[in-house]
């Protein structure tokens, strides 16, 4: 893991808030454990209906926690006041999302003025016993504060 | 569009019955609006509680309901008592998920035994003008009846 | 298909005098044999050194013909002096490379100021059977003339 | 990384011999510089004939040389007498490459008896400086032995 420079040394403030204000982290029980510069950890528990039809966390879900780890990670080297969206990415889906408890972590790649690749990996704990379930690879884009939320 | 011939004349029952067994679908309002040999469409209306941090559908949600579209158009073309799980998907998503409705539309690009890719894209409808806004790539893995779900 | 109204009337002598300027497309044996506003083909004949360990044509060639058509079908969209680099893309390979001809078509799904999402198919032709053998979704990024080849 | 046991002892002389047949290897000028369970590396010397528009090597070319890799990391995991066949990758091309030479390093994430996800990444030497040019995840299928190559 390369080590970042944060350009914005309130990143920690900032990420903490706008993790706060997305609503489906709510809904999903989903939980910020870690951010750091370049880094972001997220959790959640298992819940029944968040699940598919084999009684597995639904992909969608694992996806929304990769993703939102990605998000943060690279809005944690964005400058004050951008925000962060995704642009595309690539889940691969490994072994089933069965378990009590899941984390997504995600690092960046590569950090750049518009453009930030991520990689994000999800991991369930099943009975004790930590599982790579999914790996993503994301683009992130920055959107200057003063700017419409359109590429 | 290639017109498929599907290898189980009661598909539509089959798909049917699997997504109502998916509680996350019950979880997000999410309903199968049509299964056709190949294809399948799933709508959402808008829902504050599965947004992001600047009010727009999550794209967990919006990759949520493309990849459930992209299992179905793939499980309608899979032999009777096959399921189906996704092993990877990418999407891009190319305008902010605006609107008071959105619907995922997959099609089958190649059935194979084992693999199908699907492509899938999404719609939001706001205030009657429909916007692309996510476009999906997709692999699908057929499991036989009697297989464990590991690849 | 939507129609798009390219910002550079004279796109079409911009692109080809780009594609002329890579010297891979000349290792490779590739022609421009389409472009227009948001479109753009690519074709190549069979040869033995461009092939894998099963005599198919090697997935990476596939993947050039799919990202350059890509490419040009962005580029005929961007402002006169810009320049376009890939940014990431993912391909299914659908069917095993076979045959005496292959054509990537590549159509813009959404053009942007910064970025630009593309579908590019691949085609092989066998015995004048035509096949889908990949399938590509990529993002562009648009250079303005006077910026660094960097993101 | 995690440690693989080979199901095939001798996969060290069956990934070289399969290496050796691939035309398209040669074309490029890559060599195979490390085989290991799960592992594998193949470089490559610029040349101005493999280089697109601005005198990088060209997007398709960085793809070829992580496909490989990514393809000879899931062989080196296969029972004898398997073949491998790339289903799908999705690449993020994160700085031009540019450089004197080029590195593609393949790990497996996870192998499976019939697919094996791989991460393949790719680094630049420019006048003594690595720089990661590249970074792929792939999915790739096993092909027994007497089984068509089709998925």
């Amino acid at each position: 893991m390369t080590a970042f420079t944060p350009k914005d040394p309130d990143f920690h403030s900032r990420v903490t808030a706008d993790f706060a204000k997305q609503a489906l982290m709510r809904t999903i029980g989903a939980r910020l454990t870690l951010i750091e510069a370049g880094q972001c950890e997220i959790s959640m528990n298992k819940r029944d209906d968040l699940c598919q039809q084999h009684g597995f966390v639904h992909a969608g879900i694992t996806t929304t926690l990769a993703d939102t780890a990605a998000g943060y990670a690279a809005l944690s080297l964005m400058p004050p006041g951008a925000e962060v969206l995704s642009t595309e990415f690539k889940i691969n889906l490994m072994n089933p999302a069965a378990g009590q408890f899941f984390t997504a972590r995600a690092e960046v790649l590569k950090p750049g003025r518009t453009l930030t690749v991520v990689r994000s990996d999800v991991w369930a704990d099943n009975d004790g016993k930590r599982t790579l379930i999914a790996s993503m690879l994301a683009t992130m884009i920055c959107l200057a504060g003063n700017q419409d939320v359109r590429q």
